[in-house]
């Protein structure tokens, strides 16, 4: 699509989002489950596939999903028969991505791929991710049950990614950096705890393993229009606002790093205090300094770091973490001899997010230097603010209000239309990272963000309300009609 | 024993000690090695066995031998087979430490205790516990080679403890303290990480397991004169004093805690600074205050809490340490929902100890209220500190002096003789906890230290002189043979 189609084709796709009306064959329930909109379908069946893949865990008693783990491996089945049931052809790539894709005979248009990832944290939520997955399986599915889905003329692709979180390999977007085409051939040869590398896991799993392989899973810029993905929001915007749904406007970048420092170990009774190098207390000061750097950081920038550029926008999108710390050889009466530690860091504003990557650097050694022990701060992943494309933006906003229009959920919450419910969905900011990260290195991308409690995610405690889920997979389906309405549009005046 | 014998005794000891010469029968090497003194016996072997049994572990390029781990089982056997190899008699009780005693016929003496313990911290050094044990194997078999053995008129009984360190089960002496009948029956209940219990291994072991079986562990008071311990000093003030030998006065006091702060889990990227309740910070915090409340406590205790004990000699053996510290769930980009760190604190005045552990511990509900984290404080150990036996101290001391001036180890190292080797051997405190702790329950205990590098212990780095080694296991048969010619001269005088 030529950049000076654009404006037209958005024309037309408002003009006929404000001419059709929404309603339209949609209300009378296909799936005859009563409320219509195919409450069924998006809100019931979806809130319970996303209870099902909640409990398929690595852990007992909690949710583990980590890249190619046992558990993934019979979360792939699962969503591979999801997939089929919208009636969509699937397959798994070489880096363990699902791909469940409807393509129109004879069609030569870029495709959308709508995604998010199957794997957790440690100790997970039930919606992080496959919310994303779920909502856009429904949202085929609605189409396929309505006879709709052979009549898109543009190929539409639904993609469950492997690895998102990094937990395993301390490295983010494994499936989607893979078929954006910028994961690095090295990442085969990076190690988790165990000391298992990423090729030897997928050689477990019978993927070949080569850099070959990795270079087939990359798409090719030409074949793809769009990325978008439905999230929930993580934060507490949303529900403060007491909106369900919401767009992004972008996602904040990150830095990851590890401290490593190495003191001088020893036994705990018998090294008077004034003779120890203990990287357990010089960890500690600099988990502690890490915070107040990130609070106020004009009292720890030195006269070269002072950017000008903390503002009180850009210090209230900026949050440090330190979430992993271990200790050598971890015993109650021996003093430490090593002691490692991650940091993680975002912000809205590159510059911000580099300048304290550059001033906790510099206090790190600087601390280390006075306390006599050894320290070395590791790179372990960087990631640049990502802008979503306003384009697509628009089109989720106008998809979103017109889905709560319809939905039972008004702004505000309760039954019936209030005034709110006229409102334009807000714009957010993402904290998190998401594969749309890593895709916005491949095509244009957008996200849409579902409202949660107490803007609880990471966790648990995890919760989406179920009539908000069915809010998102209506939104995506509208979305996806109009898409194709547009790509319709498009053609017609191509000819 | 009556105490009005007690002085009597000790004089006829030294006069004993000074009267006979201590090259007595000693430079002949019945061993043959050459150099005399038992050198092949005392030095060589000994070393070699020191070796043997810290290669000997768990961990795989690391030591690590924990209460009846596999390892430790295996230990179990080779220390057998020495002991068995000097002559003695051995059994394993009901709590997996191991005895080789020589019962004098008809003896109705009170017996004396050599020990130490046979387990280890992880990533242990090869000393530690085990020197003690072998020394005191050595001494007993030099008797047997010379023949002395079976002349001996006081039972003598090597002891090899199961636990000392207490890394399983986060509680120290369950060898010791089972022996001096302290240990309470709970104990069995208490479980490791894994969820195993102190009954569960034991019965894996087809160890009994049951509370009468721990209390047949127990000695009777009537039937121990004394316990005495070689121990490498785990400091550095022999190394600084160049002396290879010093006798302990007493043993620090310990508290051990374990405090467990629970936060709100949450995504690291979404949840803003100000509203985190961030446990990991809040743990970093208290690690660094525990550091400046030991090093000046002056500048945190209350009014109440000031007990005017905090002399500068009494800051000098204080030490606080966290070697400890988990988070859960331990993951990059998740503040954790639960940190956990363990606390060390040791002191020579137990007033000391006692008005630290008091403030810490307000100050950790203190600090916690502040982060809106919700904090416990658990008491896991708590030992008072231990005075040696001054009557065992003189006659360690003159055994130390006796087998310093004939090793080839002089003070301030190096051949020959000089002024110094002349010296009474330094007496010192002790920092770290050891069995002698737990044995001062049921007997008067003495302790030798031996010099070691750097002071470094817990640790694979520790290092301690063959030389040294010598001189130990030297000491320690002086220490033998002057406790059974005082037997000999006790049974005579009393007839």
């Amino acid at each position: 699509m030529a950049p000076s189609s654009l404006h037209l084709l958005t024309l037309s796709f408002l003009l006929l989002l404000a001419s059709t009306p929404i309603s339209d064959g949609l209300e009378l329930g296909a799936d005859g489950g009563g409320g219509g909109l195919y409450r069924e379908i998006l809100r019931d069946e979806t809130v319970r596939r996303l209870k099902e893949l909640g409990q398929i865990s690595d852990g007992e008693g909690y949710l583990e999903r980590t890249f190619l783990s046992p558990a993934s491996l019979r979360a792939t089945g699962v969503i591979i028969s999801w997939m089929e049931d919208a009636g969509l052809p699937t397959w798994v790539d070489q880096m363990g991505n699902i791909h469940g894709r409807f393509e129109p005979a004879n069609s030569s248009k870029e495709a959308l791929l709508i995604g998010s990832h199957m794997d957790t944290v440690i100790d997970a939520g039930m919606y992080d991710g496959a919310l994303g997955i779920i909502c856009a399986i429904s949202a085929l599915k609605v189409l396929k049950v309505t006879g709709k889905l052979q009549r898109l003329t543009r190929p539409v692709e639904v993609i469950a990614f492997s690895d998102e979180e990094g937990v395993r390999f301390q490295t983010t977007f494994l499936g989607s950096a893979a078929v954006a085409g910028t994961l690095p051939e090295s990442i085969l040869q990076v190690s988790d705890k165990s000391g298992t590398t990423v090729q030897d896991v997928l050689k477990l799993n019978s993927f070949e393993a080569t850099a070959a392989a990795l270079g087939q899973v990359k798409y090719s810029p030409e074949s793809v229009g769009s990325y978008v993905e439905v999230h929930m929001e993580q934060g507490p915007v949303l529900e403060a606002l007491r909106y369900p749904l919401g767009v992004v406007k972008g996602i904040a970048g990150q830095t990851r790093l590890k401290v490593i420092i190495n003191g001088s170990q020893g036994h705990a009774g018998t090294v008077p205090m004034k003779l120890r190098r203990d990287p357990m207390v010089a960890a500690a000061e600099l988990v502690v300094t890490l915070e107040s750097l990130c609070k106020e950081p004009h009292r720890f920038l030195t006269y070269d770091e002072e950017c000008g550029c903390f503002t009180e926008e850009s210090l209230a999108g900026l949050v440090c973490t330190v979430g992993e710390l271990t200790t050598w050889p971890s015993a109650s009466n021996v003093i430490p001899g090593q002691v490692n530690f991650t940091v993680d860091i975002r912000a809205m504003d590159d510059k911000v997010r580099e300048t304290i990557v550059t001033s906790f650097s510099r206090i790190v050694l600087q601390r280390c230097d006075d306390r006599l022990v050894d320290c070395a701060v590791q790179h372990k992943h960087s990631a640049p603010a990502t802008p979503c494309d306003p384009e697509l933006t628009t089109q989720l906003e106008l998809a979103a209000r017109s889905a709560l229009s319809n939905t039972m959920t008004s702004p505000g919450g309760g039954g019936g239309c209030s005034a709110e419910a006229e409102r334009t969905p807000p714009v957010l900011m993402s904290g998190a990272g998401h594969d749309a990260m890593a895709m916005a290195r491949l095509t244009k991308v957008g996200m849409l963000f579902v409202r949660c409690r107490g803007g609880v995610s990471h966790s648990p405690e995890e919760s989406v309300l179920d009539d908000d889920v069915w809010a998102a997979g209506l939104a995506l389906l509208r979305f996806v009609e109009h898409q194709n309405v547009a790509a319709a549009a498009e053609e017609e005046e191509e000819l």
